[in-house]
Formats: structure tokens, C-alpha cells, sequence
């Protein structure tokens, strides 16, 4: 197989912003040095380059994966969707309307109708489902699909917000509340199983707020997740749509009681936003640090031979043994041969892109048939015997991962804050998560935002109100709430 | 696992039209029927459904793993490509200016610039591979993108041709044109194993005919496939671009002479098209006709138990015991027990979905411990003991994709002819593979075209001129040409 390339040559000569001096300009240096993404010559657009894309590859896999355990099917629906679809659902096209991009043009001629650049794809699929759905035999409907969506943005950030971004977006039809709404939460679980396992980001699972919820939508359920400078990110989101899509889209069918009803509709979606949030998560002044399972190259090999050509070939050849072992025990490795680069250069490049695992190999290591590994997370180093090394490596990929969630987890409860009155997030510089009670009126919401730009991230599932007022307004509790200043 | 569904309880109690009276609406019949794709409510575009979605993701895994073990990498680029881009290339943009879909608005403002929906990459790509490419040594580049494209066609069919398809499109740059040629037709092998391997679809390999070429290209490689009817199908594309796209885009890296060298690129695609081809290829009056490899599903267990519920139940148990072991021995098998159906209604719904193999279990055969295995491709019925009957299975699978390939071939060979004169044509309906000699004008290429609706598909890589003179204007021979009608 042909050597793979990593980007070019001075990426990792340059110095990268300290997040603690400017936190966003740490992260533009980190993607861009990392050879994650690159800017495309169009406004908020971005190229997703292959050491970004590859990452995406191991979530799409783990996602999909479950997705189909569950019973769901992948198919594909069209990029454009005519207005008139789009205008079915009032408050689907009132949240939307101002982010769609309009072809108004096909080949020579001018269109009859403008075309919308799916921005979601619930009016497409609803129109079609209802053509499909006729018996109470026809459900569930559980499709997904893997796409590109279109939203024209204001202020875009690589894999956080861009105009053009990828997702899947789930939607399925039911017989009945129950088992939409259960089928709402069955999603948003397996978005946490993938984002805590897989990306070792702990999240908090909660409902929106009505004020927050997806347009169109009865419920909205998300999954909020902190980020290195103290700001949300709303990682994943799982919306119980009722019966509004299924009564704008006609998604009727015939019961066993020989009645005709609507259906009961869901949709939920993640996107390679999650792929931003796994950058604030883990990224450090280096560089990116990669969990293990989402790493392009779990472990790097950089040989270190000065000395004699004869010497040097011989710690080649071992690097190259050990190599070929890892692969052989299904660990995704590289040798760093690069004859043009010094070891150190070769540490700070391989740091840069977050791999998860360093092995040194020199001649002292040779001798006594041995080596060096040294973990991204920690800096720990630890030498081993050759011998079995193997599953040496493979535990210390384990315990990245784990500790990778760790010192995420830790990180997100120390900067969790209950408060009484949302003034005292100001001490905190609005950093962080604060919890609080709410009384429910969108007006304390509009406040909290207006004065402090921090928003209702969401209702947490696992809490109640503890009965100490509303932080905004002192009113009785109705809710208990997270807020935050988010991305 | 939830029970997945497979459509419309009524669609194969429909007639579909034989082959033999109308190819045309027999392919629209057996699709929709077979429950692959159906029309979206916008002129030209389809939804692939996950009966036609799932034989998509065989194709792009079996293609992905062979494009990954040659060194490719997947990336992503921007859906939209600004105008001024599109324009660089000026053969380029001719060949595709009448196809292209434009977006004029974003959210609120009309654009400034209006913006090509891609119906390639070529351009936004060379436009990157411009700013990453500096030296020597960040060659060869070898990215492959899986994404959707549009081209505004006039007359669309499912899968052969619709305005939005879904494709994979590969794109390289290498330092000299050696390298860039070698890759053009590595690709081009690379297409040839999945779609003879996977899809069992013989090709015959050729260059295309300069007016026949990729717009912008030095050299189109060519898989030409022959359909049912005696129609070519393009199935795949590998195009050697030389240094069009490297000076239209500015692709120069420094070589190690020190002096700077404008890069050698190619590109190569192939598309959801395939799978017309798949149905037109193996496809019979009962429906589709799959080869295993890409089936969803490869074996239907289907129970035949009328008498007492005592004796369904224990049919029905063995079924599940059957059903588990084919699960375990990795065949994508499914039991059909939904007690609506009869026997022959799921063997027709099962026919019409082109699934490779068939078990039927009665008491019969719970008493001697057997079964029947029923083949698609042949009809041929076998009965098998219980004892090792997964091999027996997988065995047959094996041949029925020999098989299928075998069946195709045949038609093939049986539908090549080689002439003289172009007009010998005439007397098979212009339906087949005509081989024949060809002075090497476009004049000749374009009367052909004009008396017969035939064109040249390509020019096989295997074959030489015999010397007996043009089959149109009977000048001295250049080329030897493969030419049809096609799709």
C-alpha cells in the first residue's frame, strides 16, 4: 500500500495559539495544523480533509451500527425539496425560512417553482411516507439517512456551524404516542452510548426548552456537552414530532379497527459538529488528543537511530517487526520513516494530530529487545519488553479512552455551578454549566439571554426543581434547568 | 430486532409487464415492484428506498476497501462551486454549463455570485489541490470523495439517469504522467473486479473516442456493460486529465530539480447507476434476479404449515432453528412467517425481490429433518438433509453468482457482432455489441450516429484493427470500435 500523506511539511513548525491566551483562535490553529480541515474558497464552507473525514468514518460506523441493530434502514431522499413542500408545516418553515439556499435556475431555463437545498428533510420524507403508509401493517416506518444539508449561516465555524454540513437524520412513522416518544429516547441514548463511548465526551440528556425546540416539533430531547472554555455544545438533538408532519403531510393510515389515522412521527439527527465538540473536549496546547477508538492512527512508530547506516537499518527492521505485529493484532499503526524529519520534529507532528500513542525505538532499545511507549493524554512514559508487547499496547488504548472520558467528566463537574440567581454565573465569567430552578415563562429565558447571553441548554432528565424559586424572577419553581453560554 | 418491512402488501399481486413486450416499462414495473426506488414529487428525481439503499452500501464497501488497500483516502468538499471556478476549464465548462442546477438566493439575500450545484469536482478540487500541493514530496495525492452531484437532465429513468445520483469520484495528481496513466487504469481494474466480482456484470474495457470524452479529459477509459435489450450501458469512468485541470487551477509543486512543475491528475467515478445495470443485467419476467454478494437478502426461509396449530408451530420452530444457524454461519437470511401471506404469495414477493436462494420447510420435511432449497437464477430445487445444510447453502450461493455472471457473458458473446459495414446492424434491430473498424474521424462517428442512433461505446483495449477498412466510409482502418445504441 502506498505511504499515506499527512499534510504539508512546516504544519507543526509553526506555534499554535495556548488555548488560555485565545481559546478560538487555538481551535482554527489546531484544525487547520492537525490537517483536520481546510477553509473552501466559498463563505462558511469547509473541506473536510482525510484525517477529519476518517474520524467521521469511525462515527458514521458505530452510529449506523446501531441504527441497524435497532431495526432501522438506510435509503436516501432527494437534495431538493420544491417551496411548496417546505411550506406545508407553519412553524417548520417559519424556524427554517431565513437559512434556506434556493436553486431558482436548472440548466438553461429558469424554474417554474424555486428548489430548497434540503436544510432537513422532514417535508421531503413526510410527502413521501404518505404515499407509502396505508395500513397499520405499513408500521413502524425507521428510515435513515446518511446526507449533506444546507443552511446559510452568519457566523460559521469549521465542524461547529458551517453552512454546509453532513448528518444522518433519522425519521420514523408510529401507531402510537407512546412508542414515538419511546423511539425518541431509544435514539437519543444511542447518540450517548457513541458519544461517551466513542468519543469520550460526557454529555447531560435533557428536554429542550419550548423556547429551544427543533421547529415543528411537540418535544425536543438533547444532549449537552461541555466544552474546554466553559461553553455548551449542543451535541445531538432527538425530536417527538407528534402528529403535526403526519396531519401538514397527510401520513394517515388504516387501523386494525377499520378507522384511518394519522401517524405519530420522530426525527432525530447528529452531525460532524460532533467532530468539533471532540477537538474543545480533548484538544490541549499541542494539539488534538484522539480517543483511541475514533483515532485514524491509534499508535505511531518513530525510530531513533544516529549512528552507523548499519545500526540505523537494524532499529528500521525492528521498528518495522513491531509494526507489522500491531497490525497483525488489528491495531491501526504507523511507522514514521520519514527520512527527512528528526525524531523530535516527528514527536511534535504525531502530537499535533492527537495520536493516542507514541512507541520509541532506538538502539538501547533494540539491544535489550524493548521499547518506549509514551501516551498522548499524559505524557507518561513506560518501557516494555517485546515480548507480548502486543497486549501491552491494546491495554494502554483501553485506558486512554478511559481516562480521556475522565478527565472529560471531571472537568465538566467541576465547572457545573447550582445557583439561586443566574447574577451570581457572573463571578464565573458566565464559564461553565449553572443549574437552577426556572418557572417556566419564556420571558425569564428571554431575560437570562438578553443580560448575560446565556440560554436554557435544557430540562435534565435526572432533575427536579429543589424548590428555591426561579433564578430569574424568584417565582415558584416549575423546572429545574441547565444554562450556559453555548456554541 | 424490530421486524423490518418490505413494502406494499399489494405490490406483487400485480402483473408486471414481460420484458419481451416492453423492456422500458418492464424496468419501471419491476423497481417500483420490487420496492428499490420510487418518484419524488420533483421532475427527475428519486428516492432509493433501503431495498435499492442496502445494495448501494455493498457496492460502496466493496469498492471503499479496494480504493483504501491502493492508498486512497476519503475527503469532503463543498456541494456548491462558485461560478468563476466552473469556468477555468474552458472544455470542461462547455461539456457541462447546459447541465448545471444554480443557487441564486441564500436565506434572505441574493447572491453575488451565483453557485454551481456540482455536477463534478474537478474544479472546487483543483482548486484546493492548488493550495496543499508545494513540493515533490506531497505526491502522489489520492483522495476519493463519496457524495450526491446534480446535472439537469432533459429525460430521466431511476438509476440509469436522474437528475440528483449518488456517486463516488476519485481525484489524484501525480508528478508525471507515467504515474497519472498508471492510476487512470489501476482504477479502471479496480471497477472491473466490483462490478464483474460483486455485481456479475461482464465489461469490455476500452478508451472512449475523443468525441466521446470526459469534458477536459486527455484519455477516458471506459466499462461498457450490455443491457437485456441489446443496449450499452457506461458503467464506470477513469480519466486521464494530464495538465488541463493542473493549469486551469494552478496545481504546480517544486520538484527536486528545484524548478516548478505543473502536477499530472486524473479522475474516475462511477455512480447508483450501477444498479440500473444490475436489474437490467440479470433481471426476468418474475422480477430482479440478485447476485448474492450485493443482496440484502440472501436466503428466505419460507414455512409451509397448514393442519393443526400444534404442527404450524413445530414448522415454525424449525424454521427459527434454520433461520438462526444460516444467521450464524454469516448468510443474510430472513424467515417469512407473517401469517397474513400464503405460501405462493411470498414466494412471488420474494421472487420479485430477486432474492438468490429460497428454503421451504414443511412437516415433511421437520419429519425427515430436511429442506428444499429453491434458486432464483434457475428455478432448479434441491432437497437437503438438516445435518450441514449451511454449507450446502453457501455453496450454492457461491454458484449461483458464478452463475449469474456466466448467464450474462453468454448474452454477451451472444450479442457481439463483428462487421464490415455499419449497416449490417440494421438487420439486429441495431440491438448488441457491433465490432468494427474505424478510419478514426468524427465525421464517421457523427453519420453513424445520424443513420443509426448508434455510437461508439469504445475503443477495446484488446482488440486491433483488421484491416477490412471503415465500417462507415470504408477509408483505411485506424481503430477497432465497439458501437451500440445505448443508455
Amino acid at each position: 500500500m502506498r505511504q499515506r500523506r499527512f499534510g504539508r511539511v512546516d504544519n507543526v513548525l509553526k506555534e499554535i495559539t495556548p488555548k488560555s491566551v485565545d481559546y478560538s483562535q487555538w481551535y482554527v490553529d489546531v484544525i487547520k495544523k492537525a490537517d483536520m480541515v481546510d477553509y473552501a474558497p466559498i463563505k462558511g464552507f469547509m473541506v473536510i480533509k482525510p484525517y477529519g473525514y476518517r474520524i467521521w468514518e469511525f462515527i458514521q460506523a458505530a452510529m449506523d451500527a446501531k441504527f441497524r441493530a435497532t431495526g432501522h434502514e438506510n435509503a436516501y431522499f432527494p437534495l431538493l425539496i420544491p417551496e411548496n413542500l417546505l411550506l406545508k408545516e407553519a412553524e417548520h418553515v417559519e424556524g427554517f425560512s431565513a437559512e434556506v439556499a434556493w436553486v431558482t435556475q436548472g440548466g438553461s431555463e429558469p424554474l417554474t417553482e424555486r428548489l430548497a437545498v434540503r436544510p432537513t428533510s422532514e417535508t421531503i420524507i413526510g410527502a413521501m411516507y404518505s404515499k407509502w403508509i396505508q395500513s397499520y401493517r405499513d408500521l413502524p416506518v425507521l428510515m435513515n439517512q446518511w446526507a449533506n444539508v444546507v443552511r446559510w449561516e452568519k457566523a460559521t465555524r469549521p465542524f461547529l456551524r458551517t453552512t454546509e454540513f453532513l448528518w444522518q437524520e433519522g425519521h420514523t412513522v408510529h401507531r402510537t404516542p407512546e412508542e414515538a416518544l419511546a423511539e425518541t429516547r431509544q435514539q437519543l441514548e444511542i447518540y450517548r452510548q457513541v458519544i461517551e463511548g466513542e468519543l469520550a465526551i460526557p454529555v447531560i440528556a435533557g428536554r429542550k426548552s419550548a423556547g429551544e425546540r427543533f421547529a415543528g416539533a411537540v418535544e425536543t430531547f438533547t444532549l449537552e456537552a461541555l466544552m474546554g472554555d466553559g461553553r455548551a455544545l449542543q451535541i445531538a438533538t432527538s425530536h417527538f414530532l407528534g402528529q403535526n408532519f403526519a396531519q401538514a403531510f397527510d401520513i394517515q393510515y388504516l387501523d386494525e379497527d377499520g378507522t384511518r389515522k394519522f401517524g405519530w412521527t420522530t426525527s432525530w439527527g447528529s452531525s460532524t459538529r460532533m467532530i468539533g465538540g471532540l477537538i474543545m473536549v480533548h484538544g490541549d496546547d499541542k494539539g488534538l488528543r484522539l480517543p483511541p477508538r475514533v483515532a485514524p492512527v491509534q499508535v505511531v512508530i518513530v525510530p531513533i537511530a544516529r549512528g552507523t547506516d548499519e545500526e540505523q537499518q537494524q532499529v528500521l527492521a525492528y521498528a518495522r517487526l513491531l509494526k507489522d505485529r500491531l497490525a497483525g493484532a488489528q491495531v491501526r499503526v504507523r511507522l514514521d520513516d520519514r527520512p527527512e524529519f528528526t525524531p523530535g520534529y516527528k514527536y511534535n507532528d504525531w502530537e499535533m494530530r492527537g495520536v493516542p500513542l507514541r512507541i520509541e525505538v532506538g538502539p538501547k532499545d533494540l539491544a535489550k529487545q524493548g521499547m518506549v511507549l509514551c501516551r498522548r493524554d499524559t505524557g507518561e512514559k513506560t518501557a516494555v519488553s517485546e515480548a507480548g508487547f502486543e497486549s501491552a499496547v491494546t491495554a494502554m488504548l483501553d485506558a486512554i479512552q478511559q481516562s480521556l472520558l475522565q478527565q472529560a467528566l471531571e472537568h465538566q463537574q467541576a465547572h457545573t455551578v447550582a445557583v439561586e440567581n443566574y447574577r451570581e454565573a457572573e463571578k464565573y465569567g458566565h464559564r461553565g454549566f449553572f443549574e437552577g430552578d426556572w418557572c417556566g415563562s419564556e420571558a425569564c429565558a428571554d431575560q437570562l439571554k438578553a443580560n448575560t447571553g446565556m440560554t436554557i441548554r435544557c430540562l435534565p432528565l435526572d432533575r427536579t426543581p429543589e424548590g428555591t424559586g426561579c433564578v430569574v424572577c424568584g417565582q415558584p419553581s416549575q423546572e429545574r434547568m441547565l444554562f450556559a453560554r453555548a456554541y
